[in-house]
This record gives structure tokens, sequence and C-alpha cells, in this order.
């Protein structure tokens, strides 16, 4: 059989690459996202109850009426802005498929999307299977990833359908702030172009920042399909658990991709979920436990040679090597993994060209002693 | 905002309508295709077990290892083929994920795909959304839904990519037969085009009948996307994990578009069901159980005056109520449920355009005494 692939240039992702080496050299695994400690007691104890009590069959379409309604009454409690639970709210089967159904519902064949790279690996494949056009606009180390909005309004033609956002940031840790969102505003004002916001790291943000989520901004919320998972706010990014917040007419066209990619999400962990989202301190305590993290990891690395500046948000930190060495980032993980046992993530992965940029990404969401550990092997370079 | 729908005759599906008007009028459900009765608590039990070992971060791309193996080692046992699991046996969450994600991998804009109807609602959406061509062989009640291949090989052009196949069949109740397998292997074995054989209901057949999975045939097997689901054999729907059987090159585009569709699927919920697994009886006590349940709900209606074919597999029944009324089927499902307080699904949607079939599905699924009350309010019509 001779199949064409539609995506020729795919390989295995460097998560599961350097998953692997991690493993085969017993390195430290800071390279893909995830924690390597569990969620609360009290989370698996309630999965457990709605297991037993039978909650084993499909769940609506759309998510259980309980789970929308507190996800719904948790916006307009931070943000103070209103989600109608029955037809603004869309539970899915983690971020990933929250961003391949809002780019599948609004992206015809030849519609452009401008991308900010670096960024998730996801979204440009998303577009291109449904027929679009993936415009980057390329943020670099040099200037601390800030966005200059006028090159992002320099790439806006007349076929611009969509622009993805990510605040907190994967992998660079920065976020936007309310400034961004007015620019941004004001750019898309007067246009018909939509927004899909990747807000997966919202209570990832530290300092006292305050999350700027897209929906603040009435001009973006209007335009806006807001992406979260539950996998990063409660240390379960295996239960696969998102949703997604935007206005009615554009849930209803997601809701209709939803249906045909998975149709409904696994019954016993919504309810569990419903359930732990009455209490908001479950959430509300998440940026001080992640900030200890940052700050130990910081600590850890105070007196290497790597240099960076402190993330703002997400579990991610970027580390600029160049006063250690000039090889590639590529080669330098592969190599740090084998030789010193710690494993990261190189940052031009993140973008669609090659580049020189010299940063290496560590997640943090790890126990003391793997971040010390790892601090330690890395103070030695 | 002005968004251009992609999908504009899509609504809201006729299995949300009718267990919406089910539960308004407080009717028994035996439309949406879901059982009323729990799963076996030794898998609750498990699934339990993995929770509290902390089994909640992501699980590999493809799926566990061991269940990856277990399913291998399942197909192997019965029907002595092999896949293997590394590089063969793909985890999702879901059939209907299955389904899309072969689509994707396979449907380039202009091809064509053969769909035999009546069908399950996700394939014409899929392949659609993916600039495909859906090209249907209608069956009809009155031939027992028979396939006639010498049809299905007239709709064949230079443009066709893939067909895909249901056995045994939602709504019909038919199964493919070996003679089926070996003229579609005819037809197929100089061409370049490819399978998908969605078998959920592969342990859901009754009277003695082998299930005559595509992979029982090597010219159909390496090209076939063989799709399967956990929730329809081991009554947890809501849990959506299925998985994916297909030649290494062909798994190998699959997998590239599940990454972006949903990466990878509850972690929890794949260690118990790979242990559930390890004990055939679990799956082989299947058909008899089935088989009960239909032949308690046929017993139910027999001195009705509905006519019918039993099923020869799946959990759906459909009747001929020609006798009865001569109403549209749509209309019946609606009356029946509003006036007698039984809800069953009207199976002309699953037909691309109209017909006037006068035939109704009913899920039994159900627990006896549900049937039994059905059976009594449909034996007065
Ligand atoms: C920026 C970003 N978006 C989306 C995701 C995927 O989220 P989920 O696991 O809920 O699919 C990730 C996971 O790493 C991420 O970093
Ligand atoms: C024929 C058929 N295929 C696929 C599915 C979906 O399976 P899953 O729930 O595993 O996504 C169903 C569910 O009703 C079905 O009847």
């Amino acid at each position: 059989m001779n199949l064409i692939s539609k995506q020729p240039n795919t390989g295995t992702t460097i998560f599961t690459v350097m998953s692997k080496l991690a493993s085969e050299h017993e390195a430290l695994n800071l390279s893909q996202g995830f924690p390597n400690f569990d969620c609360s007691p009290k989370l698996t104890e309630l999965v457990n109850h709605y297991l037993k009590k039978g909650m084993n069959q499909y769940a609506p379409m759309a998510g259980i009426q309980s789970l929308r309604e507190i996800i719904a009454q948790k916006v307009s409690d931070l943000y103070q802005v209103n989600y109608h639970p029955d037809s603004e709210v869309t539970v899915v089967s983690g971020a990933t498929e929250a961003l391949y159904a809002a780019i599948t519902a609004i992206v015809h064949q030849g519609d452009e999307v401008i991308l900010l790279e670096p960024c998730y690996d996801s979204y440009t494949p998303a577009i291109t299977l449904n027929g679009g056009i993936p415009v980057y606009v390329t943020l670099t180390p040099e200037n601390e990833y800030k966005i200059d909005w006028s090159i992002v309004k320099s790439k806006i033609t007349e076929k611009t359908k969509l622009i993805i956002l990510n605040t907190p940031h994967n992998p660079t840790g920065t976020v936007l702030s309310e400034e961004d969102l007015n620019r941004l505003s004001d750019i898309l004002k007067d246009t018909n172009i939509f927004l899909i916001s990747d807000e997966v790291y919202e209570h990832i943000i530290f300092d006292g920042l305050s999350h700027w989520s897209l929906l603040r901004n009435p001009v973006l919320k209007e335009r806006s399909f807001i992406c979260g998972s539950f996998g990063k706010t409660f240390h379960v990014t295996g239960w696969k658990v998102g949703y997604c917040l935007a206005p009615k007419q554009l849930s209803e066209e997601f809701r209709k991709v939803h249906q045909w990619l998975t149709f409904s999400t696994v019954t016993p962990i919504q309810y569990a979920l419903a359930d732990f989202l009455q209490e908001p301190e479950n959430y509300l305590s998440i940026p001080q436990f992640y900030q200890e993290k940052r700050d130990k990891f910081l600590t850890c690395i105070q007196d290497s040679r790597f240099t960076f500046t402190p993330a703002k948000g997400s579990f991610f930190q970027c580390v600029n090597y160049e006063k250690i060495t000039q090889e590639n980032d590529y080669d330098l993980a592969i190599r740090l993994t084998k030789e010193i046992g710690v494993a990261s993530i190189p940052v031009s992965v993140f973008y669609h060209q090659k580049n020189d940029f010299k940063i290496l990404r560590f997640c943090f969401a790890k126990d003391d002693e793997t971040l010390e550990r790892a601090g330690e092997k890395l103070s030695k370079l």
C-alpha cells in the first residue's frame, strides 16, 4: 500500500525523544511538562466515589452540567465576565483537543493564521491539516520574547482568519499584560479576525502578577476561544480533561467539531472535578505552590554559569548557556542528558525554522530533591 | 463577529434530542446506545488502585505499553494475526477519535470515500471536514441491509481513497461474513484503496456467529485501520478509551494525527483496562450476556405488531412498524416517547437523504425490568 503522508516532516516529538533518552541514561527528567508529584488525595477519592456510584456512561456531549456551571462561576468570580454554562462552556479531552477543535471550526482552506513563535507544537499541524497557512511572528530571547504588536499588525492580510496566543507562555514563561490586550484589541476591533488563547497555565503565575486572560477585554472576548486544562492546574496531566470558553455562536461551531473528534469526555473525572472546583482554595493555592518551585530551582542554579530572567508564569524556566558552550541547543540537550544526567528541551524546536538561539527549557514541576540534584549537576558546568 | 460555518447543516444530534425528550416525559430510554447497568466492580476497583498509586500523569502518546501488548495478544489469540504493540497498536480517546484520526490521516482534499448507509453519524462530517467527498451505497430494509458488492465496485473511481465498514453494524444489527470479506478483497486487491473498519461491537455478536474482523483477510488487513472501543465491551461508554490497529506505515500516519487531536488518553483507566484484559473471560462472556438481552427484548415484543429480523450483533434491534402506522419514523419516534413513554431512534437519520423506510431502532442494553416494561407498552400499539 502506498500512503501519501499529509505530514511528511513530522517525526517523533522531541518530548518522546528526550524522555526516552532520560530513562535510558537514568537522567533527572526536567524535559517533558508534567509533575513528578501526585495530585491531592481528595481528588482521587472523588473520582473513586463517582466510579463506585456508577457514573460510567457517556457524559453529555458538551460536558456535565455541574462542571460547566462551576467553570462559568469560577471565571465570573475571578474576572467578572459571563459565559453561559449551557451554550458557552464546553468540556473536552484536554486543551490539545480544545485547540484542534477550535482551529478546525475556524480555519477554511487557504486561511492564514498568525502564530507567535516559539510556540506549542500542536498549533502548526492543526492549522495545516485543516488547509490553513501559518504565518509566523518570531519572538527572540535578546528581546525577552516581548511582542512587538506593530509587527503582528504588519502580518495581517485579507486572508488572516485567526491569531493564536498563549499566556502564561510555554516555553518562555512570559505573560501578557493589560497593555498587550489593549494593543491587540486596537488592532482587531474593526476586523473579523478570531483568536484562540491557550491559557492552560492560568493558575501558574508568579510575583503577584494578575493573569490577563483575553476574556478580560471585551473586544477580544467576543472573538476568542479560551482553552484551559485541569491537567496542569491540579497535577493530573494524565486525565486529559480541558475546556473551551467562547461566545455562543463560536461555541456552537466548536461543539459541532468536538462531537466528531471525541464526542464526550471521561464521565467520573468530570464529576470529581466539578466537586473539587467548589473549593476555590484548590486553585488559588497554585501560584504560591509553583512560585516556591520556581524559586527553589533558581536558587539551585544561581551559582551556575547559566543566565536567565525568572519565569513569570508556567512551570518552565528558560536559561541561556552561552557562557558555557557554543554548541547548538539540540546537541547540548542530548549531551547533558547523557553526560551529566539532566534532561531538558532545546527551545529551537518551538520554532518552525532552524535558529541559533542558545536556550534550554527546564520543567520545574518536580519535587525539591530532584530540583536540588539537578541544580548541583548543572552548577558544575 | 461573522463566523462562516463549515458545518451549516449540523444541528443538535437526534441522540441528544431523544434523550432530552425521554427525560422530559419520563420515558424508558431505549434511544441512545449505552447500558443502564454498571460495569464490573473489579474494573472500577482497578481504576481506583491506579489512581491511588499515582498513575495520573501523561501516558505515552501511543498508549501505555502493557495495554498495547495485551490488545495485540488478544487479537493474536482470537484471530491468529499479528500486530506489533510498539508500532501497530495505538490507544486513543474512544473509537470516535480513532475514526476521526484515521480519516484525517488518509483523506486529502477531493478524495472520495465510499460509505454504506445507514451508518454512524460521525463518518460523513469527519470526511467533509477533511475535504473529502462521501459517496453513498444505500442498504435497504427490504433487502435486510445485505451488501451488493457489485454496487460497491461500481462506485469506485480514480478518486476513491477509502471505504468505511462497520461490523457488527449500528443501527441494523447485521454482521459481515467471511464471504463478504472475500468479495471485498477481490475488488480491492489490485487497488490502492484503504479501509476503516469500525468494530466497536466486536464482542456483541450472537447465535454462535464468528466475528469476521477485516483483519482476518490478509488483503484487507494490509490496508485497514481497525477501530475498537472498550466502552462498548465493558459497559463503560463514559470512559472513552478506544484503539486502532493498523500496519506500521498506516499506524505511523495515524499517530501523527492522534498526537495533535488529544495527544494521549486517560492514564489510570489505561492501566486498569490492561489488567482487566488479562482475564479473557471478561470479554468472552459478553456475547452470551447480550444475547440474553436481545432474546429478552424480542420475547417482550413478540406479541406486538412490530416485525423484525433478530439482530445478529450490536446492542440494537431494528423493527418495522408498517402494520401499526404509516407515519414517518421521525414523527413516530417523537410520538412514542411522548405518548407511550418509550424512546427510540428513527433509522432514517442514519441516511444522508430523506427516505421513507419505516424502521425504528431500540437499544436493548438495558436491565430486564426496563426491557419488560418497554415490551408491554410497545405491544399495546
Ligand atoms: C501551551 C500548552 N498548551 C496545551 C497543552 C496541552 O494540554 P492538555 O494536556 O490539557 O491537552 C500543553 C501541555 O504541555 C501546553 O504546554
Ligand atoms: C458504530 C459506532 N462506532 C463508534 C462509536 C463510538 O465509540 P466510542 O464511544 O468509543 O467513541 C459508536 C457509539 O455508539 C458506534 O455505535
